[in-house]
């Protein structure tokens, strides 16, 4: 492993300021990121607290068998899930799904799965379940550009009949697209599962299971609910089941497994858990989910206001405004002009916000990106915002 | 998830008792359990300093490499492993290894590999490989009982010379048979690389690397080292590289992609690898793992001798003294008598000491087990010894 390039500005590295103190950071990471402030609260007190944490628990200790039972049922509650779905803690992250998905619901190689890829993180779930099925694609990208910039229509000619699930990413965490609720499939096409990679929306907006035909919904959990090392994955009763998965899939990917084990086949990442039950508890407390999407919606349009009004100083990639991500917002200054980039990012980094540019392999050109997952709040949003409109009026 | 009954005595539940303050709770699970107190207070301490927590930390900051190189190194420098071996953090725990083991080392189903059983855990280990290629066993049970009492004799007749990989567990934490050095196979097999599972027993003991001819070496994080989330792999490098895994191995579960990728292919389980850098930093600031060795010499023997000095009250099930685990020391009273096994477990519970018996599906009879990881001190460990003794004094 090399360590980075000393040299360079930290702000450009993505690196903590040492300038400002912890009230201060405002975390704009694309995940993993900070947890809501009570959450981190909880965390903190919760190794003050006398008594072992759940770090110390094993697995199968009625303590952390009730610290399971209540992010379970939590998540359940909070999502509104019919009992007719499984909520299931597994490993892997959102990369593990992504062999999961295929390994379970398709037993053959031969079976058809359909793939609507509109973004890196529906490429790459595609490129992984080629392995295991034969996918087929609904292409997203732009004719001319290539690039994806919004979510295509589904019609029937793009679904096979017999396609095993219709896949789709509900928000594409690097291009800024989102669904902000679920398609339907055309009519002759609706006894088609859809699986809904959720990884950087989950727990942002309801979801309507039974309508949306959802079959399998995933998300790591290193982005609006927990941190890494931990995927939640609900999946329809039906879809499971002895001898529906593939042979070749590995026990821990297996729905089937994991369920009928209640979720300890194997050790499940039992801290981690804990801290997704402690963020289901938080969306609770701050009024439920529809609360949430309140927020997201108005921490979004406080950074596409600032945009859009400013004649182009900024821009965003992203064409249909109807998709624009609350989650992930990102843009480009003056075309992607290096100069103003590293300024603008010097400059913000000044006042305690990171996270706006990551070294990702998965980059998209110069783009910056602000993530407004649950750690992030509308007054945080408004900082940025209003960094924003400044830096605009004094470098237009 | 059903909640366990709650009419049956919280000590026989390996419930935690509410009456011992936790400076008194001696945690004898096998995992999941305590990590060593200082660990612990330098996690607790981590969530007081100001400044992001690792559970905040975007996996692609310069502040997170640093903690991954760190761990990945700390790891290195204690176990003296050397440069022609990658170490790996992975997704998916012991169970996941099962699976990857054969998908990264077998191209093909049709391989052969040689799994060695002699418990729980080899044998599942075994089940899950027959999914990816020709497991061939040498079975180490005992011919009578059929029950795992101690490791096998390896001869060229058991190993076919076409074998991709001699497969065997290092610390049958349920059986509690232990391997104190690695075995050498026989010469005409030497060529063949030793895959271990050493979830249970890693740093606790010198692994001579080369002379022993480990190709990998796996450990879930939740015994000795972490806490679940977590799956640390090395590997020789010889066994990785392009096209040598098979066609069907997730990404997340490739040795290939995952080094490539410099442990960060997808979002790694960020707090679990800056903890196991906290336990590796204790090791080295405790004398290194000869040192820890030692400590676990003087844990086992001080159980094993009330054992052997109680005429027969207390009786361990593994047949080959030199193969007795200093990890997890089984142990029957008065042949399983279910009144006194009660009892014991009462009493002791009301001492603080828990975790001596888990309500695991694997469970092998009436045997209570006492699991001596690192979190667990000889002073701890005497408390046990002497609580034994009197026990038996007053019942036998
Ligand atoms: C939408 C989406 N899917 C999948 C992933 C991959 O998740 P992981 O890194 O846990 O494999 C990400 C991660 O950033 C994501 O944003
Ligand atoms: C030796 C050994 N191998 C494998 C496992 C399984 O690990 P996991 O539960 O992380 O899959 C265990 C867990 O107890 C173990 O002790």
């Amino acid at each position: 492993m090399t360590i980075v390039d000393a040299k360079i500005h930290p702000a450009l590295m993505g690196s903590l300021s040492p300038n400002v103190t912890v009230d201060e950071v405002i975390n704009f990471s694309p995940g993993p990121t900070s947890l809501p402030a009570a959450v981190e609260k909880t965390i903190a007190d919760s190794f003050q607290t006398p008594g072992l944490t759940s770090l110390a628990l094993s697995h199968r200790s009625p303590e952390f068998l009730a610290i399971l039972n209540h992010a379970a049922a939590s998540v359940r509650s909070v999502m509104s899930i019919p009992d007719d779905y499984e909520v299931l803690f597994m490993h892997g992250g959102g990369h593990g799904q992504f062999a999961a998905v295929p390994l379970n619901l398709c037993r053959d190689p031969s079976d058809i799965a359909t793939y609507v890829i509109n973004g890196t993180w529906s490429l790459r779930g595609k490129d992984e379940a080629q392995k295991y099925c034969r996918a087929q694609v609904v292409d997203g990208s732009d004719p001319e550009t290539g690039a994806y910039t919004s979510f295509p229509d589904l019609t029937e000619a793009d679904i096979h009949p017999n396609s095993k699930y219709v896949y789709l990413c509900s928000n594409e965490t690097v291009n800024g697209i989102e669904l902000h609720r679920l398609p339907k499939l055309p009519d002759s096409r609706r006894h088609i599962p859809l699986v809904i990679d959720a990884s950087s929306d989950f727990s942002t907006k309801p979801i309507d299971w039974v309508n949306s035909g959802v079959g399998v919904l995933f998300a790591c959990a290193s982005k609006n609910i927990g941190h890494p090392g931990l995927t939640l994955v609900v999946v329809r009763k039906d879809l499971i089941g002895t001898g529906k998965a593939s042979p070749l899939c590995p026990g821990v990917f297996n729905y089937t497994t994991n369920r009928d084990a209640e979720n300890l086949w194997n050790t499940p990442a039992t801290f981690n858990i804990e801290v997704v039950g402690h963020v289901m508890d938080w969306i609770q407390r701050e009024g439920g989910v529809d609360e949430i999407e309140c927020r997201c919606i108005a921490k979004a349009k406080a950074l596409y206001d600032v945009i859009d009004g400013s004649s182009g100083f900024y821009s965003t990639p992203v064409t249909n405004k109807s998709q624009r991500s609350r989650m992930n917002v990102p843009f480009n200054i003056c075309g992607g002009d290096e100069d103003l980039t590293n300024q603008f990012l010097i400059r913000s980094w000044e006042k305690g916000m990171i996270g706006l540019r990551t070294l990702t392999p998965f980059g998209v050109g110069d783009h910056l990106r602000a993530s407004l997952y649950n750690g992030v709040t509308l007054e945080q949003t408004h900082h940025l915002a209003t960094f924003m409109r400044r830096f605009c009026e004094k470098y237009s």
